[in-house]
């Protein structure tokens, strides 16, 4: 029935971003939909998710995941609604998470779709709290930091999509948690989830001593989101064999030339530190126990979800840059539908 | 019947060097030896050690040992033997290591001494390939690094005490090894260790395109002895899941500012590193498995034992200083009788 819809809008990267990207670097682009074949489905768009590893994306070079191409759609995470099917595993109806994001419809097959089991949440949650970001936080402080009760953790960006639920689930495993963010209203956030010391790093001065002072006996899991004078900061109050989550290093993504690393690397040695970086997919083997954990967490208030929603496709580009512009308290998200 | 000796000659730390040591931070002192009390040895070295890690001790900040005290004799890995015994376990002429270098005679408790087994090697090497610089690149490379067959391995100040041996395990375990060194002179001494390839960081030109030419399949494990241009190499050549073994950061110990980092960390996250920091004193308890396979690999000629050797007490602040000039290949060893 709704297969009337032949068309969708859709964001294209027009040119690479040399810095911090614009929105000159994006277009909104009006597509034809191909005629449904046996096995596909119509998708129409509810949620699209941005996130500071697209960044990455926008750049032509190997990582470990291809570059997005010019004048092609942009892809990410996305929740949809079937509107049409020619698929009986996924009726009209199904809710669904993919990558097909940057867009409001998608005609595709099923391969790279995950159907939303049944929940009273809202579905957008699936691209935060209960999706990437939420499992990036999990699987960095339990598979990679291994966090233990009456640890201090220390987490940067901690505001964020991943930092957020960082530092609940810090507080959640028994941690006692300073958190860095970049604005009092920010600040008020962590204060409202239990955040034990809390630092304004664009007002704290010098921010190795803010941290010392907010974590006087030294910190054992730093949750690495921002890269540059942080991890410097971090490196200079971990305790003997304290481990490095490491995340991202959101700071260092938009400079056009490399910027020089902390001075203080030889503490890697002196105190015996472990640094892992990790990219979330690898792990993902691994969600079944995470979703079952974060939705009971949900359930029962223990963790809280927020969200910075932007309205329509037109938004998006917008959005993604104020992932940069520290716009964002908790999971950004554009809403399509 | 050699407590007649009743003087020592030990070097003591004058002041605390800034930037390269010099001659001028030691003094050569004469000291009475108490008279041995019961329990008590009176040992003379036969040889000491100088080691890279001496120098963090010379700062007077707090690290994983204490600070060096100033007018004081330093300490560090010797291998004396017992000429006066008040202690039936250490009779006269037993061969000991203890941690009591820069000295020629000692009147000691025997807490901090260990009798050397019975071997047909020469007792320096417990100060090299049997001794700390041995086990710690034993250390590295199984129980920080998990070297397996078939991997690619980089090391820097490869032909260093502990990175001549490093090189040499790689080859046993099975490793295509890549070794970077200071001069052609020692580059021959690592051919002669079968080393793949080797790289002259002083004539190479640029580091990082001489590693990506010398391991074009990239690394899966460095050993870190150097930091700072060799730590930025070895970072944009890892493979993905590649782990560096941070054992030191030679570069680094005498510069009297900081030295910024490299600049490509972000690559920890893209190619989800892992950089452990260790000291091999901390997992000193394998020591016996580790002491077990190099003698056996000695005895085979499958490991070989190269020393460079200072005579007299005298040299010893030369032989210390000569170790951050290159010039030593091998194991550097004061001879003291």
């Amino acid at each position: 029935m709704n297969n009337t819809i032949t068309q969708t809008r859709e964001i294209h990267l027009a040119n690479r971003p040399d810095g911090m990207p614009s929105v000159d670097n994006f277009t909104l682009v009006n597509k034809s939909l191909a005629p449904l074949a046996d096995g596909q489905v119509l998708i129409k768009n509810l949620w699209m998710s941005v996130d500071p590893y697209m960044r990455g994306r926008m750049v032509d070079r190997k990582s470990y995941i291809a570059p997005f191409a010019l004048n092609q759609v942009l892809e990410g995470g996305a929740i949809g609604e079937v509107i049409a099917s020619k698929n009986n595993e996924f009726p009209v109806g199904t809710k669904v998470s993919s990558m097909l994001g940057w867009r409001e419809h998608a005609v595709t097959d099923t391969d790279g779709l995950t159907a939303l089991p049944q929940t009273e949440l809202d579905s957008s949650h699936f691209l935060g709290v209960l999706g990437m970001p939420g499992m990036t936080a999990w699987t960095g402080l339990t598979r990679i930091a291994n966090l233990k009760a009456g640890e201090t953790l220390f987490v940067s960006a901690a505001s964020g999509a991943v930092g957020s639920v960082a530092c609940q689930l810090g507080k959640l495993m028994g941690a006692r948690v300073v958190a860095s963010v970049g604005s009092d209203e920010k600040a008020q956030l962590l204060q409202s989830y239990g955040v034990d010391s809390i630092i304004n790093y664009k007002t704290c001065g010098d921010l190795t001593q803010a941290l010392a002072k907010a974590a006087p006996e030294g910190v054992d899991v730093y949750f690495e989101n921002v890269g540059g004078e942080h991890l410097a900061a971090a490196l200079s109050n971990m305790k003997d064999h304290g481990r490095i989550a490491v995340c991202g290093m959101i700071s260092l993504y938009n400079e056009s030339t490399p910027t020089a690393g902390p001075d203080n690397l030889s503490l890697i040695v002196m105190r015996k530190l472990k640094l892992e970086g990790f990219i979330v997919f690898e792990h993902w083997d691994h969600y079944p126990e995470f979703a079952a954990k974060m939705s009971q967490w949900l359930a029962e208030g223990k963790v809280k979800a927020e969200q910075t929603i932007y309205q329509g496709i037109e938004q998006a580009p917008d959005a993604f840059i104020g992932l940069f512009e520290g716009k964002n308290r908790g999971k950004m998200l554009v809403k399509l539908a």
